[in-house]
């Protein structure tokens, strides 16, 4: 009689999946593990939400047309220029989907987002990734001439961001798509949608989930030429995004003001446990996003630190990972859980 | 310069992408073409995705485990035998990127829910259709040996059933995955669900859009053996169900006789309309679903008839494809919709 792993496909079998970070139901845990933003969304969002779930009995847009013709006004793209996906997650399979076939190279810097490479597994993509320091695109990255290139940038784990003119001479040169993933981009990166018009080869997703406070929405955007974005339209689920996001993604747009004075408040509290982590003796960089690498190389390692926090009710991020291993991510949270984390860290 | 199309795969290029129904912003339309259900939603559904709005700051359970849980105590299933998605046609999809490499077969007799084609594609897996009345599982479909066979059941646009033995006996001679997609079971069918636990390589697929009323909300929900499930959840986008859908979905859940109360209310009106159409001279066949197919032979064609409509205000789904173009789908509306339809169809 067939099992489960007889039914799927020899790649699917050989997988691991991705490993999502842990989503505690513990409540009592101060949660940076994820990077989410402590702060709740925009009163606008859950009036909006509120409205449409009278509504919910037809189906949405296909292509979220609302949404896309407020982010287009916003920013100054056309309509034809934006997909909504469920979540930007989406959108990076999308591409994947569309644009490369079994044995295809997909190539990104590590450390990275590690989600690229569980996405380029389910498609069959062939994974170049190269080890870089981030903040530059290393030569390797050029050389591998993928189908798909992923540059994550601000990067996760370590807040670097790379400078526009890199992506811009890099995607010039780049036969295949060029993925600029801006998930953290508002909390102080400089966007590559200044320079999308002249490479109709580049895309930039967005995500809802970090900068607007809206991880459980499932609401991402992508932007680039039209010609491709009409190509990646083909594979995209039907009705992928739901009336609800579409409307909780029109009023967190139209509420920017209340985004951006989550992001100061975070960015500022970032500045202070930055310097704080260096008075206790961590090596810590300067980071673009809300979350911190923290190098607890000379502290015992990143899964001693994470371990210590853990038992103090402070969850961080480990990663096992090449090079990861020496230190542990840490979102920002509110000013209080920060200064839970950081007496945790310094006791004892 | 690459353009769009050198950017995407050859297969992508080729394909022409699938067309949802037409989703008119027009609110003065009688609206009868994507099988939405008439009646809104439980005022419980309503009432949780209120109260979810304010928590969206967190990303959700990656696997929908209250849903997952609520679902499987009230269809007697373990909640490992459960996933939720996007939609069912998320679920669908899925099945077909862990079931099917390029070249593998997907199979399905024909006229059916066009979206398999598409999914097909999209996946590179060889299409195989089988032409087919409805209500009947063709020998040749067994002979397509596919790695994955969707049975639409009841079928659309026919609203035929196929019977639980026949369905028992395919899937027990079948070597790949077999779908049973139950998205209107709740209106006439009999589900597989009861026949579940003896057929590891069987999947049932159910939609929160029809019978609860949800189609804007994107829910969807996949039964299978654990082994199976494990190994489709590979290839999940690792967020793929909202704070708000899996809120909605658990509601939704625990009100099924509000459900059940609008089913019944369309159940008669499906009656009534059926009884109708005959004694204006049109063969309608009897529908398990919320809809109807109404052959238009004698009456000049699908495409003159719904035009027709189309002129009187009335939106009816017409399909091109072979054996179909003889006649329209009407999605059963309220009784006031379908009195304007009939008064329409039977005008001049």
């Amino acid at each position: 009689m067939p099992r489960g792993q007889d039914l799927v496909s020899r790649r699917v079998r050989a997988m691991s999946g991705y490993t999502p970070g842990e989503q505690p139901t513990d409540s009592g845990l101060v949660k940076l593990n994820t990077n989410e933003n402590p702060y709740p969304c925009s009163p606008l969002v859950v009036e909006a939400v509120e409205a449409e779930a009278h509504r919910l009995h037809l189906y949405p847009s296909p292509m979220a047309d609302a949404l896309r013709s407020r982010a287009a006004e916003i920013y100054d793209v056309r309509p034809s220029q934006v997909m909504a996906g469920n979540g930007s997650d989406e959108l990076l399979a999308i591409v994947l989907r569309a644009c490369t076939e079994p044995g295809d190279v997909a190539a990104w810097a590590v450390p990275t987002y590690s989600l690229y490479a569980t996405l380029a597994e389910t498609v069959g993509a062939r994974a170049v990734e190269v080890e870089a320091d981030g903040g530059v695109i290393p030569r390797a990255l050029a050389e591998a001439a993928a189908r798909v290139t992923f540059l994550c940038t601000p990067n996760s784990p370590t807040g670097r961001s790379i400078p526009l003119d890199a992506i811009a001479s890099f995607t010039r040169d780049a036969a295949g798509v060029v993925v600029v993933d801006e998930a953290y981009v508002d909390f102080g990166g400089k966007s590559a949608l200044s320079i999308l018009g002249d490479h109709p080869n580049m895309v930039v997703t967005r995500t809802f989930s970090k900068s607007f406070s809206l991880a459980g929405l499932r609401l991402g955007l992508l932007f680039g030429h039209e010609d491709l974005l009409a190509e990646l339209a083909k594979v995209k689920d039907s009705y992928n995004v739901s009336r609800l996001a579409i409307a909780a993604g029109v009023a967190a747009l139209e509420d920017r003001a209340w985004m951006g004075s989550n992001v100061a408040r975070i960015r500022a509290t970032r500045a202070r446990v930055t310097a704080a982590l260096r008075g206790m003796g961590y090596a810590v960089e300067d980071s673009a996003a809300n979350f911190l690498w923290v190098d607890c190389a000379g502290k015992g390692g990143g899964k001693a630190v994470y371990g210590k926090l853990r038992a103090g009710g402070v969850l961080v991020r480990f990663f096992s990972g090449k090079g990861l291993a020496q230190g542990i991510r840490v979102s920002i949270g509110t000013d209080g859980e920060m200064d839970r984390f950081l007496s945790v860290l310094g006791a004892g």
